[in-house]
């Protein structure tokens, strides 16, 4: 087990009728005005936004309103909210949507406190040396951004969706009410699954050794995740089923799993960014097509572990570990496939011409990959590997 | 699953040579002068002390020791130590040790800030409304005390075992450094296990319903303790296996695995505390004894997780629910026998005449149980159970 350091300050607030507590928690850490960031559509429907500004009033908070955060955030959008925030003179950033709001608040709390262009966080120019509080509702389980210090903004201008990390980006306080995620489409749902089981994936198949403990953690919930989203996809509805793959979604990736590994793989996120980032694709989507062609190219690298996979996860019992390793990954492609997410690049409207511009856009932050070392030649044979399954037997 | 609300705001440093950093982190916390709160020999042999003493020297933290803390910590030595942080001046406890240095030194840390006896923070007679900041190095992975606002006291002249939290007793910052730990007697080592295992099982076994991937981790705790003791106890030494069981102990009661569920059953604890406030008895060789006890007492109540605790644990597959919850009982007892652990109440030396006036003892705090409200004769019940195994096939 390799050495770590845990530390996750947030707050998380669990369960049915839990929104009304948003104006409290800000009270209670003395916020008196917050810019409240949100989505297009979603939140005004459900009746989030309408309790949650009924807290914020209830409790004397006043509220900026910045909607118009879209799935795969961009950058122009969140130097708007810095802009705004800046004016209003808030003393916190609150989100309330999915993964893309909390994302973007994230940048604009660093970015209020940053003097130059927030870009510069990203490329490395700038440390994130403060931020506003951030305090969030969550209304999509999928990132696991409601307790954990990252985001992932898109730069459309040159293609680039990047991530930064910092301790000063942990929220304050998540609440979190899987009741409000009943009305989610199934597709929507779907892709929320898929990128919970992609994060744990990032961190299971790292090639880390003695870290049973956490492999067990691991496939804990990509059991729980893959069970329960079989549920909601027929009846979208089921609390217990929202109540176990939202807080799954949040144990995901909130530190604890990843303590006392290598840090994680995330090639599969760096390949699939560079995907959304041409395509504006769903990220869940994008990663249930980049996800497959990954294993099918880096399993020799762990065979031990693919195996294990096979067995913890599919019940495969007999066969090399090479067989299993090969037949697990056709279960989470036909799992993939049940569920209705996309497998193919196809699908997904992706040109063929345009993998090898891609694969240079993939590996331009950083090299990419710790099981393998990926270079651009590697990222593009994924990407060919991905544009269709490959397998004849498999519906494409 | 219920409602929760998860908030666990210390930070864990993890792994080989990490006790050198106690110093940096209490002055990056701002303070200056600690009482470093400790135990009577194990520290001072396995040199914890001089690198804990060195780290402090080398960051300008002036200290004061307070040595002799004992297993099952007595009321009148943590007076002792609330008398001297004050004539001291200190602005922080250090505890380094184990579980019961870390409950003294969090009942220190709230006494010094109460103007009462700091006995009436347990009886209710007042609440914890304020303690200095706490800090600690761990050298005996069981209680969890590391990571949770938990602390238990005995109060000798009454017969009194009795516990208290509060979001004001968490740790800051907890160093945990396996390595320390390699020296530990096997009666130490077996007895941790037998405590983790038994935080485990009284979150597992609350009755909770909906609330699958929370015993999934259970059992992954479960399953990582019982293979990593039976290392230890022929290779004392194996830095994985103490570092797997270590970090099983964190997690086991940092209030993660009790998420969504009823609020965990802790009878057996309750029974156990009674047994060590007369006969001072290690805690974990006395849950040993009383925990088989209990589940064979109360496993009626949940037929569905005591057969599901069979097939996780023991891979027992066939049968009735009935016939695989007593197997289930039958092979941990057997499984504490092979670790070495005492299993009846003979062994540790109670008196067969005591059982009464320890189950009126057990019960006057508050009721007992939730799985089964337990009253005393219950309790009576249970010891009666405990005092042999009750089974002429099992080695007693």
């Amino acid at each position: 087990m390799n050495n770590f350091t845990y530390y996750n300050p947030t707050k998380i607030i669990f369960g049915k009728d839990t929104i009304k507590n948003i104006g409290k928690e800000l009270r209670e850490n003395g916020i008196r005005k917050v810019i409240l960031v949100c989505g297009r559509q979603s939140i005004f429907s459900t009746g989030v936004y309408d309790r949650v500004s009924a807290s914020l009033i209830g409790w004397h908070v006043d509220f900026v309103r910045f909607s118009g955060v879209q799935a795969n955030p961009i950058l122009s959008k969140v130097q708007e909210g810095i802009k705004l925030a800046r004016q209003e003179e808030v003393d916190a950033v609150l989100a309330v949507g999915g993964g893309s709001v909390f994302d973007s608040a994230k940048v604009i709390s660093a970015g209020v406190k940053y003097d130059g262009d927030v870009w510069d966080l990203f490329t490395g120019q700038a440390k994130i040396k403060n931020a506003l509080p951030i305090f969030g509702v969550l209304t999509l389980s999928a990132t696991g951004s409601e307790m954990n210090g990252n985001a992932v903004i898109t730069k459309t201008d040159e293609n680039k969706k990047w991530g930064i990390g910092s301790r000063h980006l942990y929220p304050r306080v998540s609440i979190i009410d899987p009741e409000f995620q009943a009305s989610l489409s199934t597709r929507d749902t779907v892709n929320g699954a898929v990128d919970i089981l992609s994060h744990v994936f990032e961190l299971y198949f790292d090639g880390s050794k003695n870290v049973e403990l956490m492999q067990e953690y691991s496939e804990a919930i990509i059991r729980t995740v893959m069970k329960n989203v079989r549920i909601l996809i027929t009846d979208s509805a089921d609390y217990e089923a929202r109540a176990q793959i939202a807080w799954a979604a949040t144990l995901a990736l909130n530190n604890s799993n990843g303590t006392g590994r290598r840090g994680g793989d995330w090639a599969s996120h760096d390949i699939e960014h560079s995907v959304s980032a041409f395509y504006n694709v769903a990220h869940g989507a994008g990663l249930a097509v980049v996800t497959p062609a990954w294993m099918r190219y880096v399993y020799q690298e762990d065979l031990l572990t693919f195996a294990r996979f096979a067995e913890k996860i599919f019940g495969i019992a007999g066969g090399t570990e090479e067989e299993k390793a090969l037949l697990a990954i056709e279960h989470l492609l036909k799992f993939f496939i049940e569920i209705g997410a996309p497998v193919t690049l196809k699908e997904l409207g992706v040109q063929y011409e345009d993998l090898e511009k891609m694969a240079e856009n993939a590996v331009q932050q950083r090299p990419l990959g710790r099981l393998k070392k990926l270079q651009k030649e590697d990222v593009l044979a994924i990407y060919q590997l991905a544009w269709d399954t490959g397998s004849g037997e498999l519906p494409v």
